[in-house]
């Protein structure tokens, strides 16, 4: 198999911490290089059709985008240590987590950052910057209310590591690098607290 | 258990098609009044903590949100006819073409709607038009892309119906009725053919 990334951003991060976190081996990985548009593309547009990374070409040729689908296949090739819920209700419930953190947290953070920030202007035009500003208002919210779930639970969906810590935490760390957001300094402590326990895995470095 | 929906929103409509798809009789259902902002009241937000439908009341008291999450748990609760694949390849295959039709066709879809339609100014301030506009010219690009897959197979994720057919329908019939979005009049007439396959099946009038 193959892995196909793009150096700091969220998305294949997210792939190669459930990777380090199921402690898989020997996934080749090959760089697609955004900034030189690589991913728009024919040679890669014939693997992901729509120009996204991450994708995974898989070994009878067949090639996988979509970074949770992509979790989901490899949950089912190492299904240990368990990242996405055993019985259908538990995988219910941590899906529910893992989409509540990519639509709401993840997606007003993307937003703001492809239309606020400069260095997004060669990926994201027109940028509107008010649009990507009322989205750091959004995230604000978001980021409250998962404060308060961190509060009660030690992880995004309860009580284990799931593929919704990495979701999120792959989040905030895209909007602690560009949006120079730091929950601690906006007083949402626990989730602060819960990002420096994810930043501590050794996955984290992955 | 119990569905809470809202008459007319493209979300709980794919939980209600998906239901139907299944055959599953018996849920009972509750609607919750977005036009006089009954999702953000406090007794509906102790069920759907950011407000969101459709939310689903199990028979143990918890309530599941999220319309994917939702129809991981039904799927589970009543495996045939099979929706969102079996073994973990096909699992994978199915997400992967029901997250492109999900996050870029309906996504571009809500976008242009909650921006540009004067209908949805109550429940999305403030509104920005100009934004919203990029989003129809997205949307073009991605229902190109789905009519070429059309062309090709006869359903969004490939040989057979799947969750992948209920999301990317509830989208293009939510474009249809507030964007005035008709495939077939813009060239895409295998999109089209396939709308109008969909809509034949019983459960596109759940």
């Amino acid at each position: 198999m193959k892995l196909f990334i793009s150096p700091r951003a969220p998305n294949p991060r997210r792939v190669l911490m459930f990777i380090a976190e199921k402690g898989l081996q020997g996934i080749e990985t090959e760089v697609v290089d955004l900034s030189r548009g690589e991913h728009r593309q024919a040679a890669f547009r014939a693997r992901s059709p729509l120009a996204k990374v991450p994708a995974l070409e898989l070994d009878d040729g067949r090639t996988l985008g979509e970074s949770r689908a992509i979790c989901t296949y490899l949950e089912g090739l190492a299904p240990e240590p368990n990242l996405m819920g055993r019985a259908f209700a538990e995988r219910a419930f941590i899906e529910m987590a893992d989409r509540r953190v990519e639509f709401y947290l993840f997606g007003c953070i993307a937003n703001w950052i492809r239309h606020c920030h400069p260095g997004l202007a060669p990926l994201e035009q027109p940028q509107f910057p008010d649009f990507g500003r009322s989205q750091g208002d959004k995230l604000r919210e978001i980021a409250r209310w998962l404060d308060g779930e961190l509060e009660q639970q030690p992880f995004v969906a309860g009580s284990r590591f799931t593929i919704a810590d990495i979701t999120a935490f792959c989040a905030i760390e895209f909007a602690r690098g560009l949006m120079r957001f730091q929950p601690g300094q906006e007083g949402m402590r626990h989730l602060q607290a819960w990002r420096d326990r994810i930043a501590a895995r050794p996955s984290a470095s992955a």
